[in-house]
């Protein structure tokens, strides 16, 4: 099935800003997308995928390394030729097995030769790109703990079956998932660094807007790629020019101030709280093209950066994305 | 035990009317059929298959392709001669194990020559057909969700066992269930594109005809198909002209916001709703040779396609077909 | 342990009738017995074994296949010579494996010569005779799902460990339970044919003449056996009649009607309620030898056919039973 | 450890005696024994061990056959040479598992030879003697039950592993269990013959008695042996005199009506009450010397052969055993 | 870690005394320690190891034997040279697996020579000493209840993986366990032969002793055993001397009748208490040089040989000790 | 990702002196950190790797050994080279398996030569170092006890597979939890020598501050580290220092007396209490430079020694931290 061009997706503009500032900043920690059956939150989340601008790795080296990790990478890749490759989007398929998500012992060459290698998994096959988990609460939660630790460390570590290897693993892990399915525990949510929400549209033409572009697309796949090709090079570039960008963008101090005071005001639990506000603002600004971190992309990040580490406040029952703008008005308003 | 003949089916029209509009156009996503034990829901969907039209794929090509997809079947297709095949109907056995189902590594291959080779499973073997499974609510949930997903994406990706394969397997599913067993997850109800209700019949007359035709077939079982034989090559000619015609139909726009306004109304989640209206419509228009898509068609489709995406109304215990009616009535009456 | 002769076996003259139909039509569907522990519901199925005239089937076919199978039988029938073989009985063993019953993989050919060839089970064993389960309610759900699956299409369909065969496996199920051992689901019973009620016997003449019976048996077993030979010769050649006679009896509309009405008249749900009441008042006409089929016959097989398709009557405290009764005093008393 | 001599056992009757009668004929269907920890139970059960006479066997054979079995042996023993073996007593270990109760594939010649041979088990090891499970009630129900089945078989019918052999096991089960440890499941109390219940001596002169005996066994167990050798002795020869005589007793028809009687009195279900009482009887007048079966051996075993077989009465709170013995006052009083 | 002398445990009489009456007569049954976490129950099982004299066992042999046991024993030891060592002491490791407590198929044989040799575990390595469970309630009842089995017939039969070995296995089983962390089954606590009950010391000098040893022990671990040592020695020659003196140890009639009666006045099920009472007066007087066994000796293992086998009396609050205590000093005080 | 430095670690005293007392005496137990999530729980324990002197040990011995435990090293170390090497780290991976933890039977070794070989798992590697756990509370039971066991006894005793091997494992455990994720038993709490709690900084300059602080890593990890180098430099001296003096320090009997007064006065079970209170009183004298044990180390480290060893108290609400300070304000006020 043909991918949607990004672009072209009707409305959903927090959930579109999450994924490019994690596009900008992979460090923030990946974005769980939570909403309704149906509304194209897996639409989106693949179709980001377009959008990547490639990467330079050695060629053949399964682990996807630059060449310029001398020894730390399993293959032996010091004299290797650097190409292009496509940002890898791994995304992982209902039933994956445990041995192929982290990687295991290479039957085959253990069998033939005797010899136990490992056979690299999905983890490594992600490294410098993006990991999409459809329906993430569907998972065994072991596994979305070993997913979400490897995604913090940028590196597996596999102990089993006799085998002892460590590899880089660095990449965006993407989530979605329907609140009605069954909730992630509050330390799992806590490690995604974003978090959107996502509903059905109630606006009409948006609503047929939205059938005539599947109709479009299911009609002539290729034509309708082309159509929106123009928008997604826009937004590629974008991306580019964001990241070039963040390594030199500094936070001022009374914006980290702004961080911390937005926290303790919004009650969040311990400190990934303002570290995400603090980055996620900084490649804001990165990818709008601002010259400094301020004020208003510490407010436009923040309900996706605070939204899911809110504790329950039994005598509040407005919604954690309420409280969190109500916040911002008594804080900056 | 020889197949039902599709036309001999005595009333059910609902359920005529889904299996033959997936027939026309497989993207709808498939039919769930619920009703009573001893209603013929398994006695219809095998009937469906003596109604397909044959299907050209490569001679011995495993995953049934056409030899137009040149690098992305697992065979070696390229080359190959292209011959007649009757359409796959595959029939899920009940205790099929996962790895026939999805495929798995061809341990035979592996002893013997100690090569890791794919052996396809049963999505392989529905490619470009129908899969029909008997009391899906029996199914394990994550068997259900990987064959949604699979039916949805049109392709099966396999990755375990050291395995990493990808072939096409774009199908028709169709479950039964009875919902005195116990139901499927609203999330995986929303994923079939329409669910049609039989129920026992209570008019005399019927049931007397149902034992004789029975009665006939179990005397004669060749006789009995060739009295219906007639019948069942107008339908499959109908089928055929319908799935010509789909390709060029255009669903104007009034009948896109009829679409919109009737999933509004009866408050359905998320955009599956409308797109399924829509492409049902499509398809029903093309079936009855119709010129363009109206809202007649709409109208006919609407509770397949929206009964099993209601949320349940507390306040208003009319069932899920009673609401849509009256929604009908009220919006186009 | 020696059989018991199904002659001796005192009163429970529904249990005998019942058994004694579904010999004449095995596609009735099987035989449900409900009873006490120790009334002799295993003794009677066992019995029934002993009675059965040979079949004739290729030599050292594996599938009992009858020859004319040309390409669907697994075996190379097709120039065997066809001899006599007692009709199978087979019992299926507690704790018999999952592979046994439907058959598997041939492990010591797989090793020897590297081949996946299939190594038939009970399945296969049981074909055109009978396959008899103690203590059904004691067996997996999904076991007994499958092989109801398999006696109602005749076919076992074998898709795991890398083999996809199919063959014939036409067979009567009996099972025999006890309900204070907890029940089968109400979609497993519907699809038995019959079922029977047997209760430990009220009369002390029949208690006592068990007895004696019993302790001639066990006394002299092979004497015993004897004695009561031309008893179930009588009721070999009864059965043998009813066969050939079953081919060519027709039922006439009014009967179908009577089948219809006593079937809404009850409030069974599906339609399997009155086919297998047409199939088994067919068949009980059969065996006695009458010229058509009459509604004398559809009374007398009605509490078999339909006892276990009722739905419970919140407000209507009789029995299944009663509740036949009653319908059918009040339709043709 | 030395087992204490049967003859040495203090009080406890009507264990003794069930063991005995059991011992007189195997059909009866095996003992239960009840009763607190520490009564003596296992104690008893493994003394009737060294009582019981020696048989005749082929040499060599695994299965214990007598040599006359032409051709249901699975061993090739018809030429084999017959000579005497103890009685088998097989002392069920705690932890042994299922493929050693029932036997198995033997894994060693497969490995070797490439041939798929049966490898008895514990059943077979049991054939022609007794299987004691000491604490039945921590055996899983499953284990239980295929041991009830065997033993009232006499016939293992092993159906895994592609394998399918059948052999003789004819043993007489005896079990031991403490009800506060969690009952059997009533249907597999009422597959055995005969239960009975011991209790914690109430009788200050037994309980020092038994100490004595004790002590005098742990001092000198060869010499204790040896005491106790002609009471054992006697025990033994009474068993065969009452084995020969059990061929020819006959069961006078008022006789059969008392068992009937009393167990309609009583309310056990089904038949096996009045059967067992039929041949618990027969067997003690044989055990005692007796001429003829009375009215007395009857009274004298019900106890045994009904006690666990009867309904639970809520609205009569005496146990069982008072509850039988109200009864035969009233019968025969 | 450096053993702690068993001398040097600061208070801890009674499980002091248990432990050196079981070390006298291992036929007791074990002991089994309950108390509070951190109140040294490990410390003096460990301790006990260091205490007991040296045994006599042929070379080599895996099953320890003396090489009186002529055909017996699993290894060719009849030749062996006999030569000593030290008492075992086998502390079971957590999580070690079943297979090596009661030993397994050597599958390393297995693979060379496709012989099927058995290889001892645990039990056999504990024969003739002592086998130590730390947290002996963590342990899965069936292994618990196994151990006890062998304890208690002193042989460990296997049965399993085609293996069908028997071995002696006789050893002390000692187990220590939490209350608060799960009790053991009344049936598994029945067969502990004594059991006792240790506290935190709640005198200020007994604790700043305690802390004075232990600083002494790691200061120096050497220095300190070698202070201990003639303490220990002197406990040593006590156990030595007590052993030989317990074969010929009468036990007068009326010490069993205060056996007897301190039972039923207790109300302990079962015989097992009284035949503990016996064997452990008999012990503790051996112990402790007396010339026969006295009133006195029963009075002070009571509690240890009782306290686990009472009832719990519902009407009577008073704690296990204090009813036995308020039993002796009624009888006999 | 580089490590964080432990002396760049804002506030959080408490949790910063319990790791060092730990570095400076191995034997005190290791440390239990409880906190809310992201308070740099995980950062801290990784921190203190960076802080650690190098060791001694035979070149290739893959059990870290110093060369002198001749004989009781697995590997054959007597003739070794000794080199430096860094102390160990281990970071227990999420879903390390068993044997990959307590190491297991070489299979590769086992495969090619039919040897037995055994392979060093991770608790090997930790010898003579710091095994970390981070979210302790998700590790099995069994799992946290068989490694608080070896931490404790300093031994890997492995039986397993065949296997019978035992070797040292001294080193020091660190788990890290969150309280919200369910609790671990009183049992495994006890034996861990200290405890710790950390919260979420409620100082906005501290929060600043550690925004500012990681900003600065993750901007430039190199520098960063450069940075604090002379700070940890300091800390490392402190612990090698410590080190050596803790050999030398005596407890005097007035401290003990205080231990063993203060573990009374808050109820602790036990003697762990007072005896990791004496152990880490000495510990942080020895850090501090002290030249003798008083009471202010004591009072000191009182609430890390005794916080998880307190009984609940109903009637006293008071928290754990604040009943221990409250009893030393009574007693030592």
């Amino acid at each position: 099935m043909a991918r949607f061009p990004f672009s072209a997706i009707v409305a959903q503009d927090e959930m579109k800003q999450a994924l490019l500032v994690s596009a900008v900043d992979p460090a923030i920690g990946g974005v769980m997308v939570f909403g309704d059956r149906g509304t194209g939150k897996s639409t989106a989340a693949r179709a980001l995928a377009g959008l990547l601008p490639p990467i330079s790795a050695v060629e053949d080296c399964r682990f996807g390394c630059t060449g310029e990790q001398q020894g730390t990478c399993p293959d032996p890749c010091h004299s290797g030729r650097v190409r292009k490759r496509p940002v890898p989007f791994v995304d992982l398929p209902l039933g994956a097995t445990e041995d192929r998500v982290i990687g295991a012992l290479d039957l085959e060459r253990a069998l033939r030769s005797g010899e136990k290698a490992f056979e690299p998994g999905l983890l490594a096959k992600a490294h410098r790109g993006f990991l999409y988990i459809d329906e993430i609460n569907l998972l065994e939660d072991y596994l979305v703990d070993l997913l979400l630790d490897v995604a913090a460390s940028g590196e597996n570590v596999v102990e089993r079956e006799g085998l002892s290897v460590r590899h880089r693993a660095q990449f965006v892990l993407i989530g979605s998932g329907n609140p009605e399915e069954g909730e992630l525990r509050p330390q799992l949510l806590d490690r995604f660094g974003l978090s959107v929400e996502v509903r059905t549209p109630t606006d009409l033409d948006d609503r047929v807007e939205i059938m005539r572009r599947c109709a479009a697309q299911e009609r002539d796949p290729d034509g309708f790629a082309e159509d929106w090709a123009d928008e997604d090079e826009k937004i590629l570039r974008k991306i580019a020019r964001g990241r070039k960008k963040l390594e030199s963008m500094v936070v001022p101090d009374e914006v980290l101030a702004d961080c911390a005071e937005l926290c303790m005001a919004v009650g969040a639990d311990g400190l990934r709280g303002e570290l995400t506000l603090m980055r996620g603002a900084k490649a804001l600004a990165a990818l709008n093209g601002a010259k400094a971190v301020k004020r208003e992309h510490v407010v436009a990040i923040a309900p996706s950066a605070l939204r899911h580490r809110l504790r329950r406040d039994v005598l509040d029952e407005t919604g954690s994305t309420a409280r969190i703008e109500r916040a911002v008005d008594e804080l900056f308003g």
